[in-house]
C-alpha cells in the first residue's frame, strides 16, 4: 500500500541521515526488515556489546597460562599466578565466538550476497572464526594441554576488522610499502656490502692479541651481520669500534662511514619517504568522509522526494517540509544540531525543499560548535560588584599560578633536604603545615572564583573543572589526614601503618599538588598550541594506536610461543628454576613482554641479548654473574629465532611505526601551524575542533553528478528516475 | 680623460659580471685601483691561500700539546706523541694571523668605511684577531707553559666568517631558535615535573631490600634529574625501570608515560618545528642568489650604457655590442657559457642592446648544461658493426653486473668457509684463481666497451670512469701479486711479509671488487634516485657540515681544557699512569674526542659515565675491573662539569643538529620527488643539476624597479640618471 511505501521511504531517509552523521557507507539493504536490523545493529547497545566482546577476548591473554599477572615481577617474592581451570577461559572464548558469529552474519546479510563476495574483510573474518573454532575444539579435546594455540595470534584480527578507520589506515600503510621496501632493500645492500668489507678488514691474524675485533664482533658472517645491524641501531655504538680503533685510529673511518651512511642518511630517508607518502593521507581521508556525508544526505533527499505527496508538476524533484520534520524527529543525532536544523526549517517560508536547500539545511552538522560560556551572575551591591571584578580578573588566576609555583618549590626544597634522611628521622611538620596553608588558599581561590563567575560559568571552563576537582580531592585527603593523625605539630612523624600511612597520605597530597600545577598550561601561548596539537594527534592516532596494539599483541603471543620452555637446564635444579623463572619473566610472559616490548620501541632491543640480560640478571638476583652467564648461554641456544624475532620487531615497531608517527605529527603540526597564523585574530573564540574542521577550507565539495552516479550504483536502492 | 673613463666603465662591467656569475654582492668600491684589488682578492690564488691558511690553523690542534696523534690509541703500545718544540706551532700561527690581518684589511677597505661599521662579521673578525694575538703574546711570554689557551676556541671563527653560505645558514638557524627554545623549555618542564613525581614515588623506605630504585636512580635531586634525562635519550631504557617494576608492575606506567610523552611526542615535535621553520629555507636562499645575479648583470648594463659611444637620442639606454664583446673577452667564466653568449651575440643582427636583451643574453648562465656524449666511432666492416652493436648494447652492461655479483658471491662463500681457519691453514689458491679469471673478464669488458663506444664516449660516462679506474687498479695489483708470488697454485699460502703480504694483496683486491660492485647503482631506478638525492644533499649540506665542524672543534677544545689533569691520583703510580692515560685517551685528546664525539651523535653520551667507561676500560686493559672503578670514581669527581658539558653536547649535536639534518633531507627529498614525477619523460637526458635549477620553475624573477632601487642604494656607484 501507499502508507507502507511511505513508511519505508521515511525509514530509509532516517537511516541514510544517520549514516551521513556517522560517516557510514550507505551501501546496505534498504527493505523494512533490513532497515530495522540495521538500526538495531548500529544501536549503541549492540556496538557496546561488540566492543566489550573484543576487549574480553583480547584481555583473556592476561589470565591464560603461561601469563603471570602478579603485582611483583620478582620471581623470589611473587606468588604463583592464578591458573584458571581448564574450560573457564575456553567457555568465555566460545561466548565471544558466538557474538562474532552473529556479528559476521548480520553484517554479511546487511550488505547483501553480491557485495559479500567483493568484501575481503568479511571473508577473512569468517575464515578467522572457522580457524579459531577448530583450534578451540582441538584445545578442548587435549584438555587444554596442547602447546600451540593458533587462535591466540588471530585474536587481534577481531579488533582490526571492527574499525573502519583502522582498515583505512592499514590500506594507506599498505600503499607505502613498495617505497619502504625499496629503502629497506637499500639498507640491506648497505649492510651486506659493509659486512663483507668488515670481514675482509678485520680478518683473523697470527697475533692473538691483535685480532680482538675479529674475536668479539666479526668472527663469522652471522656475527658480523649482527654487529653491524646493532650498530645501525647505535646500541653498541662506541663498543664495536674500540678494539679496532685502539689498534689503528684509521679503522674508525670505516665505522663512521657506516654510521653516517646508514643511520643518518638511509634511516632519515625512510622518514622522508614515509612522510612524503603520508602527506595527503589526512586530507584524503577527510575528503572521503565528507563524500559519505553528502551522499547520505542526498540519498535521504532522493527517497523522500519519491514520496508522492508532492505535486509531480516540476521537473525538479522536491521534498516536503512535513516529511522532513517527521524524519528529523526520529533520527538519532546531537540535540543541538537537531534543534538548529528544526529552527532553520521553520524559518524557511517555503513548503518544498530543493536538493540544494536540503543539503544546506544539513550543513549545520559540519559547523563548529562555538562554545558559549554562561554569563556571570549580576550582583546589585556595589561591594559585590567590586569583588566580582577583582576575582573574575585574569590577574587573580595568575596569582593562583604563582601560589601553585610557590607550593611546588616548597615541596621541592623539602624533598631535597629530606633526600638522604632515614624514614625514622623525618619530620613532616613543616611540609604538613605549609601544605595545609596552601590547600586552604586553593579552596579560597575556588570559592571566590565561583562567587565571581557563578557555578555554571565556572564549570564551563575545562581548566576550572580540572582545578576544582583536584582542590576537592586535596581537601578530602587533608581532612582525612587530620582526622586520623591530628593537626600538624612538631614531631608529626610519618608512621608506617596499613594501606595509607601518614607518609603515604602526605606523598599523595604532594603528587596531586604537582599534578595540579599543570593548570598553568593554557596560560602559556606556545604550550597551549603544543598541547592542543598533541591532543589532536591523539584523536587522529587512534587508528594507528589500534594497529600498534594489534602488532604488539601478535608479537607478544609469538614471543611466548617461540621462547616458552626453550631454556635447556644447565645447572642444578634450584638454579634451573631461577633461570626458568627469569626466562619466563623476561620473554615468555604476556604482561611482561607487552611492557618490555613497549619500552624497547627504541633501539635497545638487539643489544638485549648480550648486555641487558646480564645487567637485568645482576640487578634482579644479585646472586653473582655465573647464573646469568648460564642464562645468556641458554638464550644463545635459541639465538637464531630470537634474532629474527627481534629484528622483525625492531623493523616494525621502532623503524616503521615511529616513522609513521613522525610523519603524522609533521602533517598535523604543519597544518595546525599554518591555520594558527591565519586565525590569529579569532583565537579568543573557543572552537571544538575536529580534523574535519581543520581542513574545511581546503576540502572540495562533491559535485551533483558524482553523487548521483554513486547513488545509481547503489546495489539495493532503485531510484525512480 | 674619456679613454680612462671608458676603461673604468669596462672594468666595472667586467667585475659586475663576475660578481653575477659567482652570486656575489656588488656593494664594493668601484674605482680603478679598488677594482684591481678586488679582482686580485677574489682570484683563485688568493682564495686558495686563504683556505689553506684556515685549514692549517684548524689542523694545528692535531699536533699541539695535549694532542696525541699516534697510529694506535692503546696506551700500552703507543709511542709518546711527537711534541713540537715551543715556538714551532706558534710561528705557524703568527703567519696565519698575518694572512688573516691582510684579509680583514682588504675586505674592510673594499666595502668602504661606512659599510664597515654596519658589518658585524668584520668587526667580530677584527676582535677575534686582536684577542688571538694577545693570547699568542701571553703564550710566548710563558714559554708555552700556560694552561688556558683562549685562542684555540676562537679558531673555528675563521672558518665561519669566510663562507657566506655558512653565515646565511647560521642566520636561518638563529631565527629558528625561539621556537626551539620553547620546546626545550617544555622538555625542561616535563623533566622537572616528572622528577618531582619520581622522587615522591620512589622515596626511601624502612626496608632496605625494597628501595633499590631509590638507591640507584633517585637518591637525590641531581641523581633523579640525571636518571630521567638519560631516560629521555633512552640509553638506560629498561634498566632504570627494572627495580621498581620488579616491586610492582604498576610502576612501569610512570616510565612508559614519561618515555611516550618526552621521547615520542616532545622530541618529534622538535623535528616538526624545525622542519616547519626550514621549509622555505632552500627556496629563499636560491631566490636571493638569483637576485644577486640579476643585479650584477643589470649593474654591468648600466655602467656600459654610460659609455658615450652610443647616440644619446633614445630615452632608453642601450649598450653597444662592441663594448660587450670587449668586456666578455676579459671576464673569467666557464668557456662553454662564454662561447654560447658570443654566438648569440653574433647572431643578433642589431648593433645596440636594450636592458632586456642584455639580461636575456646572460640567461645562458642559468641553463642546464645538457651533457652530450661524443659519438661512437663508425666502422666500415660489417663484422665490426656487429661487434659494436653487441658490446654497445645495454644487455652487455647487465651481463657485467651479473658477473660482478657472481664474483662478490664467490668471495662471500670463501669468507664464510675461511672464517674460523687459522691463518696458517689458509690456502688462497681458489680465491686467487677465480679472482684472476674475474679480473681478466673485467679487463675484456672494458676493452670491448672502448672498442664499441670509442675511448672518448666511454670516458664521458661517470659510471664507466669508475669502472675503468677500478679495473686498472685491480689489474696492476694482480700483476704485482703475480710478479712477487708467482701464479696461483695449490698451496699458494698467504705469507706475512712486510708492508704488502700476499694476504694483504688478496684482501685489498677483494675489497676493491666489493667496491666495484657499486656500479650497479645507476641501473636501479629507485637506488639512482636515492643516491642522487643524497649527493644533492651533500652539496646543500656543506654549510651545515661547516657549522658542525665549528661546533665539534669548539667542543673538543673545551673538553680538553675542562678535563685535562682533572683526575686525582688514587692508586699507586703505575695505575695512576694507566688512569691518566685512559683519561687522556678518552677525553683530553683532540683526535680521540673528535672521533668519539662524532660517534656519540646518538644518545649514548649521557650513559657514558656509568656504563661505557667500564666496558671501555675492561675491553682496553683486561687488567680487572678495580682500576676502572677507580677511574669511574675519579670521573665522578669531575662529574658536575662533565654532566653539563655532555648535556650541552647532546642537545646541540644530537638533538638540534640531527633534526636540522632531517629537516633539510625532508625538504630536499620532497622537492626532488615532486620534480621526478613531473620530469619522468625527460629522464633520459642527463642534467648537471644544481639547487638553482631544481627550483627554477618556482623562482620569481626580480622586477626592473627592485633592481634599479637596489642599484641606486649602491654606496660607491653613482649612476648618471
Amino acid at each position: 500500500g501507499v502508507g507502507a511505501d511511505s513508511d519505508l521511504y521515511i525509514n530509509q531517509a532516517i537511516v541514510f541521515i544517520e549514516d551521513a552523521i556517522q560517516y557510514r557507507s550507505i551501501n546496505h539493504r534498504v527493505d523494512s526488515k533490513s532497515l530495522w536490523l540495521y538500526r538495531w545493529y548500529y544501536s549503541r547497545t549492540c556496538q557496546w556489546i561488540l566492543s566489550l566482546t573484543i576487549t574480553v577476548i583480547l584481555a583473556l591473554a592476561f589470565i591464560e597460562e603461561p601469563s603471570s599477572l602478579t603485582v611483583t615481577s620478582d620471581v623470589r617474592y611473587r606468588l604463583p599466578a592464578w591458573n584458571p581451570p581448564c574450560g573457564l577461559t575456553e567457555s568465555i572464548e566460545l561466548l565471544c565466538f558466538l557474538v562474532f558469529a552473529v556479528d559476521v552474519s548480520v553484517k554479511s546479510y546487511l550488505i547483501g550476497w553480491k557485495e559479500f563476495w567483493k568484501n575481503k574483510w568479511l571473508m577473512a573474518y569468517i575464515l578467522t572464526l572457522i580457524v579459531s573454532l577448530t583450534d578451540w575444539i582441538v584445545s578442548l579435546s587435549f584438555f587444554c594441554k596442547e602447546s600451540v594455540r593458533v587462535r591466540r595470534i588471530l585474536r587481534p584480527f577481531f579488533l582490526l576488522q571492527n574499525s573502519s578507520m583502522m582498515k583505512k589506515t592499514l590500506k594507506s600503510i599498505n600503499s607505502t610499502l613498495p617505497e619502504m621496501a625499496s629503502v629497506v632493500l637499500l639498507l640491506a645492500v648497505h649492510l651486506s656490502l659493509f659486512t663483507m668489507f668488515a670481514m675482509l678488514l678485520f680478518a683473523r691474524t697470527k697475533d692473538n692479541q691483535q685480532d680482538k675485533e675479529w674475536v668479539v664482533y666479526f668472527r663469522n658472517l652471522p656475527d658480523s651481520l649482527t654487529s653491524l645491524l646493532v650498530l645501525l641501531t647505535t646500541a653498541n655504538n662506541p663498543d664495536v669500534m674500540i678494539p679496532a680503533y685502539s689498534k689503528n685510529r684509521a679503522y674508525s673511518i670505516f665505522f663512521i662511514l657506516f654510521t653516517v651512511l646508514g643511520n643518518l642518511f638511509l634511516m632519515n630517508l625512510l622518514t622522508a619517504i614515509i612522510y612524503n607518502q603520508f602527506r595527503g593521507y589526512l586530507l584524503k581521508s577527510v575528503q572521503s568522509s565528507l563524500f559519505r556525508r553528502r551522499l547520505g544526505i542526498r540519498a535521504a533527499f532522493e527517497v523522500l522526494s519519491s514520496l508522492k505527496e508532492t505535486p509531480a508538476s516540476a521537473q525538479q524533484s522536491c521534498v516536503s517540509v512535513g516529511a522532513l520534520l517527521q524524519v528529523l524527529q526520529k533520527v538519532e543525532m546531537d540535540s543541538r544540531c537537531k534543534q538548529a536544523i528544526m529552527r532553520s526549517l521553520k524559518m524557511c517560508s517555503c513548503d518544498q525543499l530543493s536538493a540544494a536547500q536540503f543539503q544546506k539545511l544539513f550543513e549545520e552538522l559540519d559547523k563548529d560548535a562555538i562554545k558559549q560560556h554562561p554569563p556571570s551572575p549580576e550582583y546589585q551591591s556595589y561591594f559585590m560588584q567590586k569583588l566580582q571584578f577583582a576575582f573574575g580578573h585574569p590577574y587573580f588566576g595568575y596569582l593562583g599560578n604563582v601560589v601553585a609555583l610557590a607550593n611546588i618549590i616548597s615541596i621541592c626544597v623539602v624533598l631535597v633536604m629530606d633526600a638522604d634522611k632515614q624514614p625514622s628521622e623525618r619530620d613532616d611538620f613543616f611540609l604538613g603545615a605549609i601544605n595545609c596553608f596552601f590547600i586552604l588558599y586553593y579552596l579560597l581561590e575556588m570559592l571566590l572564583k565561583i562567587l565571581a563567575m557563578g557555578l555554571k560559568r565556572y564549570l564551563s571552563y575545562p581548566s576550572n573543572r580540572f582545578d576544582g576537582l583536584l582542590t576537592v580531592i586535596l581537601l578530602i585527603l587533608e581532612i582525612a589526614t587530620f582526622a586520623v593523625y591530628g593537626f600538624p605539630h612538631p614531631g608529626w612523624r610519618p608512621e608506617f601503618m596499613g594501606l595509607l600511612s601518614l607518609w603515604d597520605m602526605v606523598r599523595l597530597v604532594n603528587m596531586l599538588i604537582v599534578f595540579r600545577f599543570l593548570r598553568i598550561i593554557p596560560n602559556m601561548k606556545f604550550m597551549a598550541l603544543v598541547v592542543t596539537t598533541l591532543l589532536d594527534l591523539v584523536k587522529n592516532l587512534r587508528a594507528f594506536a589500534g594497529i600498534l596494539v594489534v602488532v604488539f599483541y601478535a608479537f607478544a603471543i609469538t614471543g611466548i610461543m617461540l621462547f616458552k620452555g626453550a631454556v635447556v637446564p644447565l645447572g642444578n635444579t634450584r638454579y634451573f628454576n631461577f633461570l626458568q623463572g627469569a626466562q619466563k619473566n623476561s620473554k615468555a610472559e604476556f604482561t611482561g613482554s607487552c611492557v618490555h616490548i613497549s619500552l624497547w620501541l627504541t633501539q635497545e632491543i638487539l643489544y638485549f641479548k648480550e648486555k641487558k640480560v646480564i645487567s637485568w640478571c645482576s640487578a634482579h638476583f644479585q646472586a653473582g654473574v655465573i647464573y646469568c652467564l648460564l642464562y645468556v648461554l641458554s638464550v644463545h641456544l635459541i639465538c637464531r629465532w630470537a634474532k629474527i624475532y627481534f629484528v622483525a620487531w625492531w623493523l616494525i615497531s621502532s623503524v616503521i611505526w615511529v616513522n609513521l608517527f613522525v610523519a603524522l605529527l609533521l602533517e598535523n603540526f604543519i597544518h595546525k601551524w599554518d591555520r594558527r597564523c591565519q586565525r590569529e585574530s579569532l583565537s579568543d573564540i573557543e572552537y571544538q575542533r575536529t580534523v574535519e574542521l581543520m581542513f574545511r577550507d581546503v576540502l572540495e565539495e562533491p559535485t551533483e553528478e558524482e553523487l548521483m552516479e554513486k547513488l545509481h550504483q547503489h546495489p539495493h536502492l532503485q531510484l525512480c528516475r
